[in-house]
């Protein structure tokens, strides 16, 4: 079967892991990158740069897929506006999931949501549009996770937990049971968020705690 | 080879982990569920609940296998108790080990525990009965857990550590190399247990102090 | 294809993760374990204790490869003076990758440096000779791990950062985007990184603090 044509936007750090992730499933084979306009032509991990976002049109709806390999510190902003501009036009998202990942067949995964190496998400669990579940993230029984929300590297989200949309939860952090988090909260690396937090913020320590920023 | 009937008891969240976990396996095959009275006929992932422990007598000690179902936070007391149950009456306990978990050769895991996806026991470790060995938790190399604890989900027990019975070592804490932990003890998310706690109790932080509960 | 023959040096707690790992491979085969004197004749996970480092000119470097499996808490002098001797005579050191690890195939790791279960090393990272890559670590993209340094369990190097040399990084602590850490420097069990350490020293906690040691 051919594999089904991808577009990647964004050539920073985190488009080589999501590289890592692709090359692992055979699903896709990747068309090229767009960033910049200074970038055009460069290389990464061996796939070229081939135009800006304003190049969108030359790829086809019916032929290409489109993944946002934007990475997303803190802010959701630009990978929200990517996401909006794409389905504005009709494209169609990738859904990533690393071979090495494990997704109950119980759970869903929205479109545009990369699941990176040794990432789990477990039983009766819902996965938000656009979203990073990235490395070894472990998302437990019952969650909810919103849209366009970042669950770092190596965090814990336990069993029963809502995270709503535009979050970033930061690496090694830790969401015990039953918790919410209110939309666009950023969650400090390896914080301990112990009470469900119904301000929006950024939270930090252990047990969390809410700091100016 | 005809899979073993197995009757699950107690129907919450962590049950949903079990199924997604038993049915990687493909050894089990899951006979029903028992809970409470007034879930009789409900269904958990499409298994239904089919009784509760005043059945136990319906499913005979030779056709049937039992695991617990019930999750462990805190304290060790329920759990315990329908083990004990089970024994008395001469049921056989299901040990389950995750087709992603990976269980060294040399180390060896009790009747009635479970060993969930991604979760590691590493060489010349003992784990006791009747434990719930979580999501992503890493048992190092010399490691001794006694029985009835519950390692959550990405603890870390570090090489030649000794967790004592009825133990609920929290999710993501980290117990440094060769310490020991008191029969009963309660570890919060996240905590770091830089030495050996002799006393019963509740411990959080990094480094971790005991608190009153 | 015959296996290669394999010298294990360090007859210790840390060496049996490394059997765990190596029996895991089928690349090589343990032809026997040197330690102190007085435990020559002992046996680790069946393996037998055969000499001590005095008895290195008995392995030919045309027919044995090894590899130091001392563990490394804090100081990386022990570690890094085998790894001299062994060089200064032409021995063979193996690279042992476990088969539940992921390593990138655009990263590279180092000659006597041992990666054991679930690590995860992401694209574009380079890491050092004679490091361990402890259970379930997971090394980001972009990332330059020094040579002897310990990446203990269930640590997380997110992308970008730099580990100089003879580092120890303690378990489960993390270490955020782009920093730095000094050579010789030890973090300890759960702390957060969330700057570069320019300074040698020890650091705990969460934000990371120089303590004297």
């Amino acid at each position: 079967m051919d594999k089904k044509k991808l577009i990647l936007i964004g050539g920073g750090g985190h488009c080589k892991s999501c590289i890592d992730t692709i090359v692992s499933v055979k699903e896709f084979e990747i068309a090229g990158i767009l960033d910049i306009k200074e970038k055009v032509g460069e290389s990464i991990l061996g796939f070229k740069i081939i135009g800006t976002d304003e190049d969108l049109h030359r790829f086809p709806a019916n032929d290409y897929y489109f993944l946002i390999t934007i990475g997303q510190i803190q802010n959701a902003g630009l990978r929200k506006g990517i996401y909006e501009k794409l389905k504005s036009t009709k494209c169609r998202l990738a859904t990533i999931i690393s071979a090495s990942a494990i997704v109950s067949k119980y759970s869903t995964v929205g479109e545009g949501t990369v699941v990176l190496h040794g990432a789990k998400i477990n039983a009766a669990s819902n996965i938000g549009e656009n979203c990073i579940i990235n490395t070894n993230a472990n998302i437990e029984h019952d969650c909810k996770i919103g849209r366009h929300v970042h669950i770092s590297t190596n965090v814990v989200v336990n069993g029963g937990c809502v995270v709503y949309d535009e979050c970033f939860i930061g690496s090694n952090s830790v969401l015990i049971n039953g918790i919410t988090v209110a939309a666009s909260s950023v969650i400090g690396a390896g914080a301990v968020v112990n009470r469900t937090l119904i301000e929006p913020g950024v939270y930090v320590g252990n047990p969390c705690r809410k700091i100016e920023k």
